[in-house]
C-alpha cells in the first residue's frame, strides 16, 4: 500500500463512530458495535502499512504497558509486546510470583499501584471459569475509580489477552485474515464457516477460541456451523450471543452433530480442541481447592473420554467435503498435528502443511489488532491523529 | 499546575545546593542535606506537573537502568520502572537466579559487568541485617572505581529501593504526601506524627520503614512519637539519628509505650508491623546458615509472641484520640486489614477505607520521587535542564 | 576520539566489502571474511566513540530484539540488552518455561511467531553438543523462509550469543581488546597467544571459548599455541579451521603439551577451564535422556579427573615464562580464582588482580561488538548511515 492509499484508508475512518472506545476497554467483541470492529480492522491495516512504508506510529514518548499473564503464552505475549513497542509503550510484566499480590492485596489496590504511569493493561486469565473476565472487569473498574479519584493521572485501557469467555485479539486477527483472504468484509456475507471441535491428546484447553469465533463470525452475515461431540458444549450465554448476532446480521447459526456435517460446503473451517464446559467447571473447583489428586483424576477421565472422538480429525477426506474441496483451514496455533506433534491430533499433517503459510499470516495480524485496540482507546479523532503521523513521516528505521 | 507555575517552581530550585548529588547515590535520607531533600521534593512535583501537561521529560535517548530485587516487590518495582521510563531509560533486571552471580562472582565484578551502558542501578536488599546497605555501598564503590579506571564510560547512580536500614523512596514519597496534604514543608513544623508498631499475623517484616520514617520526619521540625511493644525496638543507630535530627531541626523525638499514647493529639499516624531487631538478627543468621528448621521454629515463636500484642490495632477508638479525631492515617501498603486481608491486623477496615484514596495518592508520588533522585544525580544544573525541557515541549503523548 | 576522528574512521569503512552481511546472521567467525571482521571492529569503536561524545546511534524508532537464553548469562545478557538499547530496539525475552514451546511447537513456527516485528534474535544455546549451532541455523532458515513467504515484513538477524561451537561476541570482544592493547590489528601479526586449559573445581564448562579463540586468533597472523591435558581436546573440525586459518594468514597453530610450553615467550595468555569433548558428548546424551543419576555420576568422575591437573593454574611463575614476564592475561570471566572464588582454580589471585582492570575493559567491548554485528546486518551502506548519524548529532543524554 503506498502512502496515497494509506491516506485514503485513513479518510474512510471518519465515517465510523468510535467515540465510546475512548478511555474504554476491549474485553468481548460482542460488547463492541459494528463501527468499532471495523475501525479496529482498518487501523490494524493502516498501522501495518505505515510500518511497511517505514513510517513510525510511535504516539507515546514514554508510558508503561502492564502485562499480566496467568497462563502460558508465546504468540500473544510477543504480539502484545510488539503492539506496545510500535506505539512507544514499554511493557512491564506484573509477575504474581515475584510480587506481593499473593500476600493478600486486593485486586483494586494492585490495579492502582501498577498504573500510576501506565497507559495499558493487558491480561490473560483463562484458567478459571467465571473468573477471568470478571477479574478484568474488576481491574477496569478499579482503574476507572482511581482515575475519578485523582489517584491516576490517566485511565489505563484494559485489553483482554484471553479470558474464560472470549479471546478477542485472536478472533479479530482471524477475522482480519478472512477479510483479506476474501477481499473485504462485505465478501464474508453468506460464506460458511465451520467452527468444530477436534481431537487432541491433551486436556483442559480453554473455551475462549470457539466461543470467541461463534460470537464474532456471526457479526458479518456468515453462516456459522458449530459442531462438537456430545458433552463438549460451551457456555450457553455465548451460544445465545451467536444466535442473536446471526438473527441481527443476516447470517445463520447452527449446531451440527459432526465435523463432516459442519464441513459440508464450507468456505472456511476452524477445527480445534477444547474441554467440555462441565469439565472446565469441575476443574475450576478443583484448582481453587488445590485438589491435585482430583485434578489428576479428572485429567485421566477426560483424556479417556476424548479418545472416543479420535475420529474428529481434519483430514484430506473431510476437507474434500468443503466448497470445491478448497475451504480455508484456520487454527489459532499451536495445532496438535497428527504424526508431527502427537500420534493422533486435530489435523492431518498434509492439510496443516498446505495451509501453514496462510496460518502464519493469520497470526501476524495480532500485533496490529492489539495496537489498533489501544490506539482507539487513546485518541478521540483517530483519523486526524493517523493523518498527522503520516505527515510527520518519522522513520521507523533510520 | 500550568506551565507558568512550573517555570516558577523550576526557578526556585536555583537557590538549592545540589552539587554533591551529581554522580552520587541515594542510600539514606540522613546522608542528604536539607537542600537536597527539598530539591527531590520539588523536582518530583515538577516532573509530575510536566507529565500532567503532556510535556516529555525524556532526558535519555538510550541507556539502561539495572534493577536488582532480592525481595518481592510490586509497588517499588513499578515505581522504579515508571521513573526510568519517564526519563528514557530501559530497565534490565539482574536476576540472580538466571545469572551466574550465584557461582562465585564478586559483587565488584558483577557491578561493573552490568554497568557498561547503565546510568542507574536500583537495588532492594532488605532481608539481611547488616547486609543490604553494605552491599549497596559495595556496588557504589565498585562502579565508582570502574569509572575512575576507565572501565565504565559513565558512573551509574545507586538508588536504594529498600535496605535493612532505610527505605528512602518510600519515606520521601510519604513526606511529599505530607507536604501536599498540609500545604507546604514549612507547615509540618510542630505537627505530631505517631510512628507505631501494629499487630500483623505475619512475621519478619523489615525495619526499614519505621526506621526511615523516624529518620526522615525528624528533619522537618515535627514531633515524632515512636511506639512499639516491649522487645520490638529497632536499630539503635537509627534512633540516635532521629534524636540528633530532632535536636537540630527544632522538633522532638520520644519513645512512647503504647499506640494510645503515641496517637494522643497526633496530626498524622503511621501504624505498621515490623519484626523485633533481635529477631531479625537471629533470622539473618539462620538464613545465612540455610537453617530451614531453625527459621520455622523462629517464625512460630514470633507469631506466638506477636499475638500478645493483638490489641495494637489502629481502630476508630484510637483514631479518636488524635487531633480532633482527624489525624491523617498513613501506610506504605499493603496493609493487613482486619476482616479483609486477615482476621486481626494492623488497622480496622473502616479506618483503612476512610483513608484509602489518600493512601493511593501517597503511593503515587514514588515514581516521581525516584525520577527526581536520578535526575539530580545526572544534571549539575537541574533548573537549567528542566527549563530547557519545558521549552523543548516535546509531547509525552502525540 | 573527537568527531573529526570519528568521521575519518567512518570513511575508512568504505573500503570494506560488507554486502554479504546485510540481512544475514553472525554465527561463526570463520564464516566471515576479513573485511567483515574488520568492519565489526571498526563499527564497534565508532559506536563507542559516538556514545562517549554524547551522539545517539539510535537507528530504530521501534522494533523488538528477541533473546533466548538456554543457559545462564549475566555479561552477555546485559551486553545484548545494551547493544539493542543503543540502537533503539527493545528486548523481549523468549522464556521457554513461560511459553508454549515445551508443548510441541516446532522451532520453525515459534521462530516466525515471535518475529512479526522483530529485527534481531539473539540466542545462547551451548549445553548440547551438535545442537546449539544447528538450532540457530534452523531459526535463521525459518525466518528467512517466513520473510520469503511474506509472513514476516523484515528478516530478523540471528546473533550467536554462544553455541556449542563458537562464542563470537566474546572472541570478537577479546580480539578488539588485543587490537587496542597492541595498537592496531596489523600489530597482532607474529604475536604469540597461548590458549590453554586451566584447572577448575567445576565441570561441564562449554568448549565455545577455546574453540572460538583458536578459530579467530589464527585470522590475524598470530602464533597460536593451544595446550590442554590429555583427553581435554575440543572438536576436531574447529582444530582444522584453526590450522587452515594459520596457513592462510601467515601465522601458526600448534598444540602444546603443557601450560608452561604454551606460555613460553607468549605475548598473550588465555588460560581457561573447559570440559573434554568426550565428556560433553556423554553429557549431551545424558541430558537428552534426562538421566539425572548418570549426570551425577559423570560429574563426579569428571571432577575427580580434573583434579589430576590441578597444577594447570596460571601462577606468577608461569607468567614469568612469557615475553619479558609481561604477557597480557585474558579471561572471558568469571574466572575461578585461587583463594578467592575457590580453593584451587584457574588463576592465582595476584595474577588475576594485576590484570583485573584490563579484563573489565575487555568485557566492555561486547555491547559495541554486538551492536556492530546488528548494524552491519541492517544497513547496506554503513559508512553513509554512520555519517548521517554523526551529522544528525542527536544527543544520547539531554
Amino acid at each position: 500500500m503506498d502512502n496515497t492509499k494509506i491516506i485514503e484508508q485513513i479518510k474512510s475512518l471518519e465515517s465510523l463512530n468510535t467515540a465510546d472506545m475512548v478511555s474504554n476497554d476491549f474485553l468481548l467483541t460482542w460488547e463492541k458495535s459494528e463501527d468499532e470492529l471495523k475501525a479496529v480492522f482498518q487501523i490494524a491495516q493502516i498501522l501495518r502499512a505505515m510500518r511497511d512504508n517505514n513510517i513510525s506510529s510511535k504516539v507515546f514518548d514514554s508510558g508503561l504497558a502492564v502485562s499480566l499473564f496467568r497462563d502460558n503464552s508465546t504468540r500473544t505475549r510477543f504480539s502484545f509486546s510488539s503492539a506496545c513497542n510500535l506505539l512507544g509503550l514499554t511493557v512491564q510484566d506484573l509477575d504474581e510470583g515475584k510480587s506481593q499480590i499473593a500476600h493478600g492485596e486486593t485486586a483494586r489496590e494492585t490495579a492502582n499501584m501498577v498504573s500510576f504511569l501506565a497507559d495499558v493493561i493487558g491480561i490473560r486469565d483463562d484458567m478459571y471459569l467465571g473468573a477471568g473476565n470478571a477479574y478484568m472487569k474488576e481491574v477496569a473498574e478499579s482503574v476507572q475509580a482511581g482515575f475519578d479519584e485523582n489517584v491516576l493521572p490517566q485511565r489505563p485501557t484494559l485489553v483482554n489477552l484471553q479470558c474464560d469467555i472470549d479471546h478477542p485479539t485472536q478472533t479479530m486477527s482471524d477475522a482480519l485474515h478472512l477479510i483479506n483472504t476474501f477481499g473485504g468484509m462485505e465478501n464474508l456475507k453468506g460464506k460458511k464457516i465451520a467452527m468444530t471441535w477436534a481431537y487432541s491428546p491433551s486436556y483442559g484447553k480453554p473455551l475462549s477460541v470457539p466461543q470467541g469465533v461463534i460470537g464474532l463470525m456471526t457479526r458479518f452475515g456468515m453462516d456459522v456451523s458449530f459442531a462438537y461431540p456430545e458433552g463438549y458444549n460451551v457456555m450457553d450465554e455465548v451460544v445465545d450471543v451467536a444466535k442473536k448476532n446471526a438473527a441481527e446480521n443476516g447470517g445463520s447459526f447452527e449446531i451440527a452433530d459432526s465435523m463432516a456435517d459442519a464441513f459440508e460446503g464450507a468456505d472456511i473451517v476452524y477445527p480445534k480442541s477444547w474441554a467440555p464446559y462441565a469439565v472446565m467447571e469441575q476443574r475450576t473447583e478443583l484448582l481453587r481447592a488445590g485438589d491435585d489428586a482430583g485434578l489428576k483424576d479428572l485429567e485421566a477421565k477426560c483424556l479417556e473420554n476424548n479418545k472416543r472422538f479420535v475420529s474428529w480429525e481434519c483430514t484430506r477426506d473431510l476437507m474434500n467435503r468443503t466448497k470445491d474441496g478448497k475451504a480455508l483451514y484456520m487454527h489459532c496455533l499451536p495445532a496438535d498435528i497428527t504424526g508431527v506433534s502427537c500420534e493422533e491430533g486435530e489435523v492431518a499433517a498434509d492439510v496443516f502443511e498446505q495451509y501453514r503459510v496462510p496460518q502464519y499470516i493469520q497470526a501476524g495480524y495480532k500485533p496490529y489488532v492489539i495496537a489498533a485496540m489501544i490506539f482507539l482507546s487513546k485518541f478521540d479523532n483517530p483519523s486526524q491523529t493517523l493523518t498527522q503521523l503520516v505527515e510527520r513521516a518519522a522513520k521507523r528505521k533510520f
